[in-house]
């Protein structure tokens, strides 16, 4: 029979089974994370017809869209969670309560250039609070505590949290007379990080023909070390920056309450995240050691999530972490916690008798106490069979012999420390469910530094 | 503006928040029970080259298939997990241990023609056994035991898995002198229950030449009450048969120890499973209730799971459930269980104060207790709060005025009974717990039988 070479597509990310499960993991931390702050999870299809996917139009996701007919319909793979939503909460809204506050983890598809650490497929996992007609400022301040508490539990530590206020950078615009450029200068500021002051600077003044001085304090007032005594300096000289300040005020005031701690977070008023659609907070979070990866969490507050399918106001607040790509930097990175449990099984249970009915019953009681276990019955020696349980990192090994059988007994091996144990069947699923939960720990270790 | 109106394309499953809590249960408590049993999560590409996926070809399969390229690539949507998995176990043979356990829950596509129930886009819930060279057939009778486990876990109890062996189906077509139309036997006995035995009979006699008195002979022994005892009689006539009589004896005879209580199982000789692929234990899984629905849960035994890939022979077993066809046939039937909680959160937080810190800071501290919390500070009056809670159906509303602060204390109110209690901050979080880990029940409920 000829036969195919087997491959995955470039640009897919397919796991060895370790990795999957600290992905698994991670996946269902955030799940849980967003949970507790009332995130109720949605799906949503990945294919939709092209003209609702792109009813935005425009732009580098045309060009990198997945789009095709099937049939005479014209349809894309979702190339972002939030376009599903808006058409979601369009399609839904007389079935939803406001303000609906959704989580959804899923793949979503760009047929970008292949490169390292670039995917066509990837997971975004992302949270929306969307009000009906208004939203509380409040939920702009919750969300960092998400973003904190997100992070912290995947076991990441050494991150910041920075925010501004889009109605602040309005409002500085407008003071310094920049307002008819507000876009463009925007999205100038938003490559600050990338290509530094000077080259901004150039940008501003030859492209978008600002004066030298104008874009020299601009640039002073966004980068000042004190950015909310900078501002206040401009109070009362524009209706947008005082509002925005309010705003930005609220949310820091709150954050300590919301349990993000000091050093965690930051005023930035150089983040500026290029979309036009973002109307007040936005957030960035930058791992303070690997500043080079960029954001690996961004969001914002925004006024109207769904224009362009209903004619109702939805305003809302959201952020989306690229997991695919946090993932792999992470691996990259070393931060992966190789002490994460990633066998498929707690116990490898192995019947040393001709009959099986012990063992299998013996692993039917392990079950049922939420031990996962294994039967081996592959006719292998000894010493393979061990070899099988170390390969995977199984922490245990249960061994019935015609001894154990006839005392009523079971074999427990530590494979960890070596040391064997003879014990009721309940003694060793118990020994085991406790061992393994003092075990537990975080998909995430950073590196210890020096 | 002009707005496009928003839909979700046919045959594409998109559910409200309720039911998705419902569904994502449901998943949760698969990938629970699949863990149980040493089956590791897998997750492959959703697009795969064409020439990989449909490396088998042929069939309807290739009508079906969402295929499309980008750029100078032709590529294809996934139409099951059976497939990228043999592709998976190909590509990383060397890096895997064996057997190989996984279970994958992942949506796959078939550009059906749209229909009532029919999906484009659906979820299915795989768990496959792969040996490398061999696989002991203990595997074969733990898979009904992962079945049973599965659906009771759900709250499923009225369904019967039903079982044969190819063996026994090829032994016995040996016998009757059907060896060289066994495909074609095969296929035809597959529709039995779909068409009845007359019909079986006629396509027999007529498209395949079968003689009168061998279908009758055929159906007979294959409809028999006592299946294993009319096999008895065929004894010694068939290799084949004897093998496949010894292995479905095996995997009878170990289903109590794995925990499948008698009335849960039944060896049934008409079962065939359509496919070439199948070469030993088969199964078929029906909901005793409905079984107009089909099966809900099949699969079985083959000897080759990648050979248009790769040399080596890689046997195994599998179930597959169609997960998006079951969730809606539960729902037609109303058997999704109307008490399980679907609210977003365990209490909903209401400040009752200008200033929100007391509020934020017992959102955070519940949260730090695990509890599922969500602050409520839209500007509303307070009937409309509570109504917001009891619209999503949040059992608990807790209050927080000047009194409830000055005595350090909260008012919590249980939306169920009505009640209102003043409590600590910790008493009312321990309390939330007790009584919705009281409540905790599962997304199935059988409707109440005559």
């Amino acid at each position: 029979m000829a036969r195919l070479k087997p491959r995955t597509l470039s640009g897919f990310m397919e796991l060895l089974p370790e990795r999957q499960v600290q992905m698994e993991r991670m996946m269902q931390l955030l799940r849980r994370t967003y949970g507790l702050y009332g995130f109720t999870p949605l799906d949503t299809p990945v294919i939709e017809a092209s003209e609702i996917l792109l009813a935005k139009g425009g732009g580098e996701t045309e060009k990198q869209i997945y789009r095709f007919t099937k049939g005479d319909t014209d349809l894309s793979l979702r190339f972002d969670l939030t376009v599903p939503l808006a058409k979601y909460v369009a399609l839904h809204h007389n079935e939803l309560t406001f303000p609906f506050r959704r989580f959804q983890i899923g793949k979503v598809y760009r047929g970008e250039r292949a490169q390292r650490g670039r995917f066509r497929e990837f997971y975004q996992a992302d949270i929306d609070v969307i009000g009906d007609g208004s939203l509380d400022i409040i939920n702009e301040a919750e969300i960092p505590a998400v973003i904190y508490k997100a992070f912290t539990s995947l076991g990441l530590e050494r991150f910041k949290i920075r925010l501004n206020n889009r109605k602040v950078l309005g409002g500085v615009f407008a003071v310094l007379g920049l307002e008819e450029r507000a876009g463009d200068v925007m999205r100038t500021i938003d490559k600050l990080e990338k290509i530094g002051a000077e080259k901004v600077k150039t940008i501003l003044t030859e492209d978008f023909s600002v004066p030298e001085q104008t874009a020299g304090r601009l640039l002073e007032l966004l980068s000042s070390g004190e950015p909310m005594a900078a501002l206040e300096e401009l109070r009362g000289r524009s209706e947008l920056l005082d509002q925005g300040m309010e705003e930005l005020g609220t949310v820091v005031r709150y954050l300590s309450a919301f349990g993000v701690p000091a050093d965690h977070f930051a005023v930035d008023l150089t983040i500026a995240r290029g979309l036009d659609y973002y109307t007040g907070t936005v957030y960035e979070t930058v791992m303070l050691d690997h500043p080079e990866i960029g954001s690996i969490c961004s969001g914002g507050r925004y006024d109207n999530l769904a224009e362009y399918y209903t004619d109702k106001k939805l305003p809302g607040v959201g952020i989306s972490i690229g997991l695919t790509r946090l993932f792999y930097v992470l691996e990259e990175q070393g931060y992966l916690n190789e002490a994460l449990p990633t066998a498929p099984v707690d116990v490898l249970v192995l019947p040393m008798t001709q009959d099986l009915s012990a063992a299998v019953s013996a692993a039917t009681a392990l079950r049922q106490a939420g031990v996962r276990a294994q039967l081996y019955t592959e006719p292998k020696k000894f010493k393979q069979k061990l070899s099988y349980a170390s390969k995977l990192g199984i922490p245990f090994v249960l061994l019935l012999g015609e001894d154990e059988i006839a005392q009523n007994k079971v074999s427990l091996k530590n494979m960890g420390t070596g040391g064997q144990e003879l014990l009721t069947l309940d003694g060793a699923a118990e020994k085991i469910s406790a061992i393994l939960s003092a075990a537990a720990c975080t998909p995430i270790r950073e590196p210890e530094r020096a």
